[in-house]
Order: C-alpha cells, then structure tokens, then sequence
C-alpha cells in the first residue's frame, strides 16, 4: 500500500491538527513524538517497552545503518522493522544531517542550532560537490561516498515506510548569498532524489530550508510543497523564537493536507509550540540521551520551562526518595521504582539504571503528543497548553 | 512465618530430590539456579524479566548493600526484595566472601578456587583478629568493620529471607593446620552469628569449611549440621573434581531434610553434578558477567563440555546469522531478535546488548534448572543429564 495522510480533526484556535498516517506496517496517530533508534536499537529501550508506552513510530539514521550493518544485510533480513523486531512503522533520514556534522558543522563549530557558546572550529571531514558529498566514516576514517540517488536506494533497501530526500544542510553563519546557494543544490538533490525512488510503499519527504530568511524558506516551501506529498521541515536557524517563526513561514506556504515532520526537535516547550504551528511528527533524540546521563523528565508544577522539564537524579536530595520519578506517570519505570532506588543504581554505575530512566523518558514524550492530541479532539489545547508552560 | 522446606520427591538413582522451600516472600521449587544481584538489582535484567523467566529467589550480596545505599536505608523501604521491586524471596551472604577477596585472598593470588595460572600477590587490605574484620572499602578506601553480630544485623535489616552466617574463607593454599585453625574461627564465628540472629522470618544458613581435606570438611559437616536448620556449602577447593568430593564428603555427614545451599557455583555441568550429589540451590554472577562480554549460553549438541555450553557473539559467522542464540530457548530475547541483530549490537557497544544476553542466559540456567527438577519428578534425571554432557 501506499502511505496515506488524513486529517480527523483541527484544533479550534491554533493550525494544531489530529490525523493519521497509514503505512504498511500500521497506522500512526498525530501529532506523535517519534523515538530515536540510531543504530536500530532505541538506546537501551526494548521493542516490547517501546510497543507498551505507545510509541508508534521509530527513526534510524541512514549514514549509521549505511555504514552498519549495511543496507543489504537489512533488506535480507525483511526490512528495519522485522530486523530490529519491532514490527510497527518506520521512518529514516537522509544521512544529510550527518554529512552536515562532518563538514561545514566541523569548520564553523555549530550544530544546525547556533550554539551561545562558539564550538571549536577543525578542519572538515566532508567534501561537497554538485554530484554529491565524499566523506570520512566516523567508525573506521574509510571514504564514503553519499548522492541523493545513493541515499535514496539505500532507503529502498532499508525498507522504511517514511523516507527523506537527501539535502544540504545550511550552516546557521552562512549569510543570504550562501545560504541560497545551499538552497539551489538542496532543490536540485531533492528533485534527483524523488526521481530516484521508485517503491510505492514508501512515503517521500521533501525538507524544506532556507535559514533564517524568510524569502528563502517561503522560496523553500512552495518548492516542496510543489514537488512532494510529504514536507519534512529541516535546515539551520538561530534559536527557539526563530525556529517558531520559520515554522510559522513554512507552514503558512503549503498544503493543509499533506503530513509534516519537524527534524531533530523534542524539547516540552516545542511539542507544544510545533503542534501549535501545525507540526504533526518530530523526532529527537533527547529522551535517551539526557537519561544516560540521570536527567529525568517530570511534568508540572514540579517541572517547568525554567527547569526544561527535567531533574537530575544524581542529586542528593533523591537518595531517600520514595517517589517516583514523575507522580503523574504511568510507565514501567514508575510504576515500580523509586527514586531512591533509581539514585542507588546511578551511583553503582548499573546497566538497569539507563534502561530505566531512558525508558521513563521515551514514555514521557510519547505520553505528552498523546494527550495534546487528545486535548486537540476534545477542543481543550490552549488550556492544556497553557497548564505546562505557565 | 518461619521459612520451611520439604521434600517432594527423591530421585530414583541418585541424591538428588525436588522440594519446596517456603519463604515470608513466597515458595521457592528446588532445585532452582538463583540469579545474583550484588547491588539489589541482577545487572541489566528487570525484575519483569525476571518474574516472567521464572526466577525465584534472588541474591544479593551484604558487603556491598552495607557500604552502598546501607541497611538502615533498604529497611526503611521495606526491606531488600520490596526496595528493589522484586517481591519474590531473596536471599543474602554473609560478606565473608568479600573479606576474604580484600584479605588473603589478594595475598596468596587466588579466589576460592585455585587458578592454574596464579595471579599476582599483593598486600592484603583487611585484617582478621578472633572479633572481627577490619577493611578497607572498594569504593573509597574507607575503614570498615565486620563480625558475625554485625553481619548478621545488618542482614536482619535487609530483610532478606534466606541469610547466610559469617564465616571466614580458608585459601585454596592453606595447608591442613592452616585450615583447621580458619575452620576453628569460623565455627566460633557461626555460633556467635546464630546467637545474633533474632528474626523468626528468616531462614539461617551455618557454612561448612575445611578446604579440600576430607577429616576437615566431615568435622565442619556435623558441626553445621548440630547447629543449624539449612547449609550453605562453602570454603575452597582445587578444582571441580575436588569440589564434586567435597560436597560428597559434606552431604553424607548432613540431616537429609535440610535445605542445602552450594555457594558462587553456576557453571552448566555443575549444577547436573551438584544436584546429583543432593545440592538444592546455588548462586553465580556468571550468566550476566560472561553475558556483558557477549558469551551466550546455548544447549546440546551445539552447546556441550568442551565449549563450556557457551559461544561468544562477536564471532563473524553471526553478522548474518538469521537464529535465534539458543533454538531450544524461550526467553523474550530468543524469541525476538536474531544473532545476526545481537552482534550488530554487540558490535555497536548499544546498551540493549548487554540486556538482552544477560536476559537470555539467566534464563538459560534458571530454565535448565527447572527442567531438571522436571526430569526427576519423572524419574529420567540420569537419561537428561547424559543428554547434556555426553
């Protein structure tokens, strides 16, 4: 089958909108946080956690199962889904993102977020042409070689039911002249990509971009909206209110009806601000990646915007708490432990601990889009809204 | 309640038999492989996964829950199996272990059992006098103390179900005068630790000793066993066969109806020998510690002696193995995922590696375990054990 989008129901004060993109490998309820899974593996969260908290959809990056296993050995084994034993939907990048990392993101210091602090400028890893990008791997120093035809039959083969077509990734310092000139080789590499994907099975993004200029993301957006059923909404910008506005840009120059993901966003207060602005999907990898560390999401009044909505279970005060790590929570995690306890496995270094509180974290923003889509059906989103980001 | 046990059947051949031992926490079927979980939490596998493998008792080691979070605090929240979210029985050792690894343990090079190549000698970190043991802590070099008052307090604080009397470890090189002098101070150490002991709730287990000379481990055998109502098998020995006569030389100097504990034992073909030889549980980190190396457990005829029942996952013939690790094993990992996606994790150093063989190979023991009590309610525990180690 081929993927469909259809909207149920749209918010009645904001572009916020509940709808359901069907795919091959099942039906995905939005707005929808998506889970993480670089390598095929959401860090330390097993499938059967993931199925249990309601996630509906999972994102691996295309540079990462490029490189492993390779996309052969993925297509032999039934496609991402069945190899990784999950089952349900699921969607990949372009490898765009991580060719950006290599290159102008490594000379100017920068992720696609301008950072307060400048990193340490070094010498690219990447080279760009109109062809395509020639870079080092990350794991070995081996070259590679990524097209926009490339990455799209790796995509094929990897058998995801939401794919992204290859672009450049602007630099958040490139001026307007450069970053149109981004914008030009992304169009062309866009169109070459969906010239290249054939599988019916597959739903195409085209990613908009554009920086932080409005002419050039409104430029953006109609291309795509032009060429693609799919809008993924990428590129550079400067901070959270820019990032708002270029959603604002973006969403206001294409089709009502077509599904959007926002790339890379997961933060509490963008949820809210993205379904806002129209966003059905975002993934991010957040959720695993502070769990690692001990930070815990919590929802109000304990967690709020100036707190980002997370504490740090390594803090003193945890070690004889009998809480949960979050009281409105319902996940496994939660549902069984406490913070104290949590505190003890963190101090031991015990494996358990990640799983955990990664666990708790996933389930936390998949729970959250789940009940902003439900406050959307029941005319209740700006009151729910306004309860979390007072 | 006072923890019972009962006999439910004997095999028709050998020593072995099936029970019941009944615990505040629940009934434990023996024999049973009990899963250790030094820290309060058996590394990288969930209570969950536990319960569904059917894991029993659990144990967990007194040294390291006195210095990290401390019993004061694990009976505040309700003892050891509530704290940590099991529920299930649990059990504890005396920490004598441990004082034996910082003592002679680490002077003479060795563990319990004599390594064919010798490990280094170093100074010792603790000292033993006729009270008690000075030591130093693992974690931070701190002074600590402990006698049989204080273990044994310490596990009536813990609340475990099944606590083990302190005692103090011979080496593997003592000679005969040697190890009679350990074995004196550890059966005045015993006396003084049932003295200790209070807790109606909680089951006692005096350890026999002497080392591997038989006039040794008799004396120990019928001195336990005039004073205590379950026995834990410990103390050192040369080699597995040397441990397989010890036991022998240990259970027929022991009342029949009384629980028998083998001590750190856990290797495949031990547990067929030991509970042949009248043996009803034992305890062993190896499941998960060879697990995080991505050693995994697998049955005949792939699995046999000479591979020590074990394969390792890094192996390149399972890049694109399409099995399962063990194709006679239930557990959620075998039942889910392939040794093709495991070395990917493995290779990937992914979190959910490690859990997922770990999950497998404590199963894979406490499974075998059950189907060996299996085999003896049927009468055909001799026609099993020769399946397996032919």
């Amino acid at each position: 089958m081929t993927p469909t989008f259809k909207i149920t129901k749209k918010d009645i004060k904001s572009k916020g909108r509940v709808g359901v993109l069907s795919t091959p490998h099942g039906d995905i309820e939005t707005p929808i946080f998506i889970p993480v899974g670089t390598n095929g593996t959401v860090k330390s969260v097993s499938p059967r956690d993931l199925k249990e908290m309601g996630a509906q959809v999972i994102l691996s990056n295309t540079y990462h199962l490029h490189l492993r296993p390779g996309e052969d050995l993925i297509k032999k084994f039934g496609g991402l889904s069945k190899w990784m034993s999950w089952g349900g939907p699921t969607m990949t990048d372009s490898g765009g993102f991580q060719v950006f990392s290599l290159g102008v993101g490594l000379e100017h210091g920068v992720g696609k977020l301008l950072r307060e602090e400048e990193g340490e400028a070094k010498p690219r890893l990447n080279k760009i042409t109109k062809e395509g990008v020639t870079f080092q791997s990350h794991l070995d120093g081996s070259k590679q070689y990524l097209s926009p035809e490339i990455s799209i039959e790796i995509q094929e083969k990897i058998g995801s039911d939401l794919i992204v077509a290859f672009d450049d990734l602007e630099s958040p310092k490139y001026n307007h002249k450069e970053t149109e000139q981004s914008l030009e080789l992304t169009e062309d590499w866009l169109i070459r990509s969906k010239n290249a994907h054939k599988r019916k099975d597959q739903l195409l993004y085209g990613v908009t971009h554009g920086g932080n200029f409005k002419d050039l993301r409104i430029k953006s957006a109609e291309f795509v909206d032009k060429h693609f059923n799919a809008i993924a909404l990428g590129g550079a910008h400067k901070n959270k209110e820019n990032m708002h506005e270029i959603v604002e840009w973006t969403i206001d120059n294409i089709s009502e009806n077509k599904p959007r993901h926002m790339l890379g966003i997961g933060e509490v207060d963008d949820i809210f601000e993205l379904i806002e602005r129209g966003i059905d999907t975002f993934d991010c990898v957040i959720p695993t990646r502070i769990g690692r560390t001990g930070y815990f999401f919590v929802s109000p009044k304990t967690g709020n915007i100036s707190n980002r909505f997370r504490m740090d279970i390594n803090k003193p005060q945890f070690r004889t708490d009998q809480k949960p790590l979050d009281k409105n929570c319902s996940c496994y995690t939660c549902n069984n432990f406490t913070r104290a306890y949590l505190f003890h496995l963190f101090r031991n270094r015990e494996l358990l601990a990640y799983s955990l509180i990664s666990t708790h974290n996933v389930h936390f923003l998949v729970n959250l889009t789940k009940l902003i889509r439900q406050s959307i059906l029941e005319d209740k989103f700006g009151t729910f809204k306004k309860k979390w980001l007072v």
